[in-house]
């Protein structure tokens, strides 16, 4: 039998579509959800930081951020294997 | 009299270079401090990240990320005013 314990997070992936599409996004998700993460890769990173601000400064100005953790994950295969970055923005609504 | 308590801390600012020379300046400024902000913003966020990533996988293995902080800061003036999303990645060399 497999217990889901992470219901109460979703996650919010950043790509390359303008910010304020992210930003409507994370704001719906923090009405469904107190924790949600924001993940993004590359140059997608500075995007992310963009739209927890934007959401921060505009929309929610009481969420916290939690916790941000970044890392490396590969890419690709063969010739084509790269490292990208990675950034996981925790925002908590409830903190 | 002016007394200065942040001897033991460096600030690496990331621009648009290339990753790799930025790599190389946070290597020197870990041998000489044991405490380096990695500061970037904008666009050069995700290089920062990539900076910190490519340090810790392949120089400094064992450097530890103390602290991420992320903000906004206001440039230029007049009708050019704009927020900018900025990085702080503090690394301990002997955490």
């Amino acid at each position: 039998m497999l217990i889901c314990l992470n219901t109460m997070t979703e996650n919010v992936y950043i790509g390359s579509k303008p910010v304020i599409n992210y930003v409507t996004a994370l704001v719906t998700a923090l009405q469904r959800e107190p924790k949600v993460n924001v993940m993004a890769r590359g140059r997608a990173i500075s995007s992310a930081v963009d739209v927890v601000e934007v959401c921060k400064r505009s929309f929610l100005k009481d969420i916290q951020i939690e916790d941000i953790l970044i890392g490396t994950e590969q890419m690709g295969d063969g010739d084509d294997l790269r490292n990208v970055s990675t950034i996981q923005i925790v925002l908590n609504k409830d903190a």
